[in-house]
Order: C-alpha cells, then structure tokens, then sequence
C-alpha cells in the first residue's frame, strides 16, 4: 500500500455498495472506469488469499461497467470491433473478446455478452469503450443505440460460492455452464446471473440493474452466508498473476496487439468476417511477432509495484519489462506478467532486475503459473 | 478526505514527478485520464488556498494527457469534434472546446492546441477522447493520425509564477498572451509553454516532452523560487468553485448538453461549419434546455462530497442535483456547483438539502462566484 489516500469526488463514482463495504473493513480503493474499485479488505494479502480458495467472498465490481450495444446493426458493430469469430455465437453466453482498433493495438478485453443478434453487452475493462463505439457507428452510420445501462455487477466467487447460490436460488443455477447467463428470482425480482467472474476459483457475477433489490441480495448473502464463512472481497492479486487472469492497463494496453499477449486463438484470421485490424493482423501473424507475453519467477519474498520495471541482459540491454508482480505463497517466489522483446521470451532464459535498489535475477516461464 | 489509502499499479500511471511530490508533502491522489494526480499536500484546504492566491504553486498536472491529431485530415477531424467553430482559429492559441457526440452530449472539454492546419493536440479532461478520435476517424475513413505523445505538463500557478518565470525564460514569456504558447528554451532543451492553467490565478503551464530536462527544469524551479514563497501544490477544490473552472465528470458528464453547461458562446450554430450533434443542439436551442447548471450557496461551514446530493422543494419534489461543493473562507459558507431541473434554475430561489444527516436551506446563484 501507499500510505497515500484517495481523494474521492463524484468523477470517482461511488457503487451503491460504497457504504456498506467502507464499514466492512475497506483499506483501500482503485479507479476503474471512472468509479471506485476495493482493492483491499482487513488482513493480511496472504489470509485474504487462501480465504478467496477455500471460502466465498462478496465482490463490489460495479467498477466493471457495461456497455450496451442494441439495434439493426448491433452484431456488426460488435463484430467490427472484436478479432474473435461471434458469427457462431449463441444468446445467454459470454464471450471473451479483445477490442482492437485498425492498427490491432488493444483498447479492451471485454466479456461479451450476447442477449440476442440486436443486442449486447460488453462487460468492459478499464478504458471508455462506449466512446470508441459511438465514434465508430457515428462515422460508419451504423444502426445502434449506445449507452451505458443501470448495472452494478457483485460478485460471487470462492468454492464456497456454489452452494452458497444454491441456498437462495435453488438448484437450477448449479445448471448455468461456465460462461453461461440466465435471469434468476430473488424475491420481487429477476437478476441476470452469470457464471463468470475475475478469478478462477468459480463463482457467479449478479448484473444487479435493480438496485434496492440488489443491496438486499447483497446483505442477504451475508446473513445466509456464515455457515460457509463468507467475507467481503474483491480481485486478488495473488490469485489473478498465479491464474494469469490479464489486467488492461496493467499487463496489456494500446501499444500491445493480442497475438502480443497471447489471445491467439481468440484472433480469427481464416475466414470472412469483417473487423478492424484484419490487414495489420494477417501481416503480423505472417511476419511473426516482436514481443511476447510471459510469466517470471524471481527470488525475492517481497515486491510492491506501480509501474513497469525494466529486465536486462548480462550487458545491461533493456529486453523486457514487467508489469504486474506480487509474492506468491505458493510458489515461495515473486512471480510476474512481463512483456519481452524477440528473441528473449524462451522458458528457462535469465534476465537482471533491480527492485528498491536491489540487484537479482530472474527466470522467464510460462503463464498461466498455476 | 476519506482514510482510504489509494492502491497503486501501472494502470494508474504514475508522472515523471511522482517520486518528487511524495517526497514534498503528498497527502493525497485522485486519478484522473489512467493516471495519478495530486489532490493534497500538507496544509490545510485554507492554507493551500491562500498560498496559491498569494504566492506561486508547481503543480504534477501530467494527468492531463494530450491527444494528438495529424495528417491531412487533421482539422476536418477536430472541427467535425467540436461544436465550438475553430474555421478562425491560430496556430499557436489554445481554445477551449465543448467535445459533443451526435445527441449533443458531453464527452469531453479540452483546451485544443492548434500547431498548424495539420497538427492539434487535444488537452483532455478526464475521459479516453483518443478512442472516440478514433473511432471517428476509422468510420469515416479520414486520414490522420492518433497519438498519446509522451507529455507530462507541470503548471505553474499563482501570482508570482510571472516573476518566477521571468527569471528563468527571460522577459519574451511575459509577452506570452492568455492562451498563447510558444517554444521557450531552458538550458539545452525547448519546452512548449501555454500561457493557461487550471486556476484563475494565472500561470503557465509546461508541456514537457523531454523528460530529463524536464525534471531539471521541476528542481530548479524550487530553488530559484525561494525567494517567491514556491510551494508544490494542485488544482485547488476552494478556487475552482469559486472560480467556477468547471471539472469534467464531477459537474457535467454525457448526460449534459453544452448549453444546459452555459457553453453558449461555444456553441456555434450559425454558420455551415460541420460538427456532431450540430442538428440536435439547433433542435435544443429552438426548445430551450430542461435543465441548467448554476451556483448554490448553502449556510454551512463544512462539507465533503463523494457524490450528487439531491435538491428538493418544500414539497419534497427532486429539483435539481448539487455535484461538487466547498466550503468557502471567502463567503464563509459552503458554495457549489449544481444542474437544476426547469424551471427550477432563478437566482435566489430557496431549496432544501440534506448533508450527512443535517437538513438545511440553499439558495440558486449565478457563476462564477468570483
């Protein structure tokens, strides 16, 4: 942590979960897509770690917002702006699709979701995707309405989440396949539910559009939630860099392209459908990338990050950086998401580091660690 | 301030200043445009006030990214942005400029740098304009090109920033005209200097390309500013309110339209100049606007906002929104910023507001307080 506070202001939203999680033991907050995100609860990174494994956690990530997509034209804006294939697509399923501009630099890595052929939405990470959108259907003169809906998503994550949701939704959630969404009941209301959410120990994302009826899904989750030692959360650290779960704006941004990052098989070059960046893909795919995303294990026991740190070569050549590193109880290790230059991404490779003033060595590996 | 710490990682980009200003004094961050930016140092919210009143302030303003247009289609681009006409406009001014969509509402308000026909830089407010320029460009297949130039603006702000500057760029930068910039030399280095800044207090602000000397120039303005009681500092909450600098996101957002903002002589529908939302606004304008943004003066001696506060009538009918507010050492009373629904909007009309608990009486005033 910083010691540094966060100055809050209405540019900052606030979610309508705000007051309850600043009197759950809240430490700290990040922004993300104009709105506040927690980023630590009380206890310690590693407790909150092994809790998140072993238990359930309650997630505010209404900071994930969405953008809605609806109209004549909506499956070919959505499709322009995606290198992943949706022409197979089905409604009641999300989609990871990364947003690329015509240069196939990355703006997004949004989870699509697709309601029907005329409407969609794009659960975004943390960049203005609506204002790509209307300039694009602007300039195209697409067919489309773009706004962004009343959605606070909260999530349900954990091992502990499954039966957790079972007790209030009854056993037909247990049916919803990974990626899956469906509107389910919770008292006078219907809640679209997805199995999705930004760690890999499972879980469900509640896109609560009806607020009092969310906050009271959320407190009842709490009440009924003691028996499997439920806890306030939010997207760990540890758990996303040892699951490899990519951050926009962390591991990944505009200057990066995703077969850079490694979404190749998200990025379909081999039929006719049409999206931006196609050309500058096929030629890239041809010529072969200059840089690649990896995993890095250092022997360090301690790192605290806020910008990329330069790795180096033997003779003090700059041949990567990293950009999201944390210790891993796992692995004993600093572990990382690091972005080499060609020809230095081969597993195994040793590279130089200076972290805090001290000098140490690292070793390149694949994601995801575990 | 709200005791939470803020969590740092490279998607909050930290400033080449980052390191000097948590080292003078930095007690708290906002974000703002991905990345971080000061929003208090040591002192009290007066103090800090006063001193930038008095004295002169250096301010970490990098967060205030630029987005730069160029090619051949460059001009047609930014005026296709802006209702604001810019067919007159000179190279090296800087204009203030309403970015609208098609419906007319608000996306952004940039000071606009225009270089030449060709080349404009886009100073923004808080939100990712690069991706609404390219959305643009790429539907309407202009040819320009979209770039983040690497530029981290330092301000200098207050009173004595014109003796300050003086003594190291020499007389030629008082003959700098509000608005104006120019290229001014600082040891072996050129530096883009606009006669602007975020406070009413006068100033400049540094566009620093050239990072290392940049950070000279940070150092020794500290040195050789002794002498004119220089401090670090930031956009100041207490002056921008009374000055009414309005802030993008905190008082007006997409849901706005410019003249419901009182942009009027920035809206200029009276010539065949081609601009989004140009129909719409000309409908707004026939109709008249539904609501307006105005002052508020309430009789208290302290607030903190983190989001919108409701306005209502004696008959508890919602009648408007306050969105930022302070409280003033100037009235002796807390004075804000808020959209009034119609007809709502007099000066001196009397409503009711509820802060923290507290019921009490504002009335409507005009803007700028001061």
């Amino acid at each position: 942590m910083s010691n540094i506070q966060i100055a809050k202001a209405r540019r900052l939203r606030s979610t309508p979960y705000t007051s309850r999680i600043e009197k759950q033991g809240l430490k700290a907050y990040t922004t993300y897509n104009h709105m506040l995100l927690p980023a630590a609860f009380e206890g310690s990174m590693e407790e909150t770690y092994y809790h998140l494994k072993e238990h359930v956690q309650i997630w505010d990530v209404a900071a994930e917002r969405q953008v809605e997509i609806s109209g004549d034209d909506a499956f070919k804006l959505v499709q322009l702006m995606t290198c992943r294939d949706l022409s197979e697509s089905k409604d009641g399923r999300c989609y990871y699709c990364p947003i690329v501009d015509d240069q196939a630099g990355l703006i997004n890595d949004p989870i699509v979701l697709r309601f029907n052929e005329n409407k969609w939405w794009l659960s975004i990470a943390d960049s203005d995707v609506i204002l790509f959108a209307k300039g694009l259907a602007i300039g195209k003169n697409f067919n489309v309405k773009i706004v962004e809906p009343t959605c606070d998503i909260m999530a349900i994550q954990g091992p502990k989440s499954f039966p957790l949701m079972e007790k209030i939704f009854g056993e037909s959630i247990t049916d919803l396949k990974f990626f899956g969404f469906d509107y389910f009941d919770f008292r006078d209301s219907k809640h679209l539910i997805a199995r999705s959410g930004w760690s890999k120990q499972g879980g469900y994302e509640v896109y609560v559009e009806d607020t009092s009826s969310g906050l009271e899904l959320y407190d009842h989750l709490f009440e009924i939630g003691k028996e499997f030692n439920v806890k306030p959360g939010c997207p760990h650290l540890i758990e996303r860099i040892e699951s490899a779960l990519l951050s926009y704006g962390n591991d990944i941004d505009l200057k990066d392209n995703p077969l850079e990052c490694g979404f190749d098989k998200y990025v379909n070059l081999d039929n006719d459908i049409e999206f931006l960046g196609k050309e500058r893909l096929k030629q890239i795919k041809s010529e072969g990338i200059n840089k690649k995303l990896m995993g890095v294990m250092i022997n360090l026991d301690n790192i605290n990050m806020s910008q990329s740190i330069e790795l180096k070569d033997n003779k003090n050549n700059i041949i990567g950086e990293m950009r999201s590193a944390v210790f891993s109880p796992t692995f004993k290790k600093v572990i990382g998401i690091a972005m080499f230059k060609k020809p230095f991404w081969d597993v195994g490779l040793e590279f130089n580091i200076n972290i805090g003033g001290i000098s140490t060595k690292g070793t390149v590996c694949n994601i995801p660690f575990i």
